[in-house]
């Protein structure tokens, strides 16, 4: 099942993704909806970010190439939580903003779950009946400002700095998914899910054990190695097997 | 103005404490309210937490001699951030619960501020508008994970972690108001806010110009020297002069 949500006309709706047209759903997708009988095609509409999290948890260094990049350090022995907040949160052809202080902003793809029902204190072989499905998702970093200042929030905590979508997409295997970075057409990442080091099960339940998940709510699992830096016009893409591809552009404040 | 919340016979109100008594509002303190006429005695209602922020952003590392005690680390160039979640958060008299896990759980007094009004992209001289008051701030810590975690996220945002209280209180000086922490009957932080390497003002700023922060909202200043581990059983108090008294008792997970 492919989730989403879209804007038609100026008003938000939600919808299903079935034999390439969106069927328009009333309710939830966290509880109950039913399909109202009315189609949109995709061109004509404008996709949102599929879900409205209360918080993105994050995992920095879960894959062993993006540890050797960023400082070479030892493999941690648990996950290395932090927190994006909602109003990083923008959807598919949504606009990346490199903000004024900046001197350098990375681009991270990443294989995202988001969370169906509330999770506290989980085991992994529990989790599947918690999560809606996977998402697409591009950890944006202002590089500098996380080295420098120590703790990630910062960095991490820009205003568009949290691309999700296109779609949440249930029913696929998330240990097993081909995952790349294209920026301006080049491919910069290129790995597969397979080299989580913690993967989609084990990070849930981690998390859940500090930190209660609610419906909405994503759990990011780190990028591969390959990361780099983007700036004003390009275009960037994370692609994920299964999923779809998530596509923004890149603008400078007060460039929009 | 005392601005506060209770719970009585089991329903949740607003008020306003005056005169010695709880004088019962309806509305928003964040908008408009009114007086309903009702007064309550305060031993009469239970205390809950004073506002309900969707996050609390919480610096690291402000009063010199906590920087000494932490990791003698350099002074840093800029505030160090990271945030707190809403499920961390706790009233006075509510009980903080040592996780099964914790090995070594502190208590950091703090002064913190609420957000009055949506708050982007502000100057420090113009703050004062978008402040409703002050309150209490125990960032409480599990130090073994913040250290070994590197990130500070696992380590603040077990639930229970951040008790604030009683009272949002405006109309004071937030830069020069002792605050101290006292376990069972005992000082153990004594400092005032005028020791802040980075005050109030420049602190709700800088967040500022990365972070929106909205009504309820909480910024919380930093901890000074004095830390140091709970245990089952005890009662810790932060007080805050012009403010008043955060009392909380200290429980272990399965002990409630």
């Amino acid at each position: 099942m492919k989730y989403l949500r879209f804007s038609y006309q100026g008003s938000e709706k939600a919808g299903i993704l079935e034999d390439g047209v969106i069927k328009e759903v009333e309710g939830s997708f966290f509880d109950v909806y039913e399909f109202t009988g009315k189609i949109y095609h995709t061109d004509e509409v404008k996709l949102l970010a599929p879900c409205s999290p209360s918080k993105v948890v994050a995992v920095g260094l879960n894959y062993v190439e993006h540890i050797k990049e960023f400082d070479g350090r030892d493999i941690p022995k648990n996950p290395v939580l932090f927190i994006k907040l909602p109003h990083t949160v923008i959807g598919s052809e949504d606009t990346i903003i490199i903000p004024q202080e900046a001197t350098r902003v990375d681009y991270e793809a990443e294989l995202a779950v988001v969370i169906k029902k509330t999770c506290k204190n989980i085991e992994p072989d529990q989790i599947d009946e918690y999560l809606l499905g996977a998402t697409c998702l591009n950890d944006v970093t202002e590089r500098d400002i996380q080295r420098s200042d120590g703790q990630w929030t910062r960095g991490k905590n820009f205003e568009t700095f949290c691309p999700i979508g296109p779609y949440i997409v249930s029913g696929i295997d998330y240990n097993k998914l081909d995952i790349k970075l294209v920026l301006n057409g080049e491919v910069k990442q290129d790995s597969n899910t397979s080299d989580l080091l913690w993967n989609v099960q084990q990070l849930v339940s981690f998390i859940s054990k500090t930190i209660p998940l609610y419906p909405g709510d994503i759990v990011t699992t780190g990028t591969p190695s390959g990361v780099s830096a983007m700036k004003a016009g390009d275009i960037v893409e994370v692609v994920i097997e299964n999923i779809g591809t998530l596509r923004n552009t890149v603008s400078s404040d007060g460039l929009l």
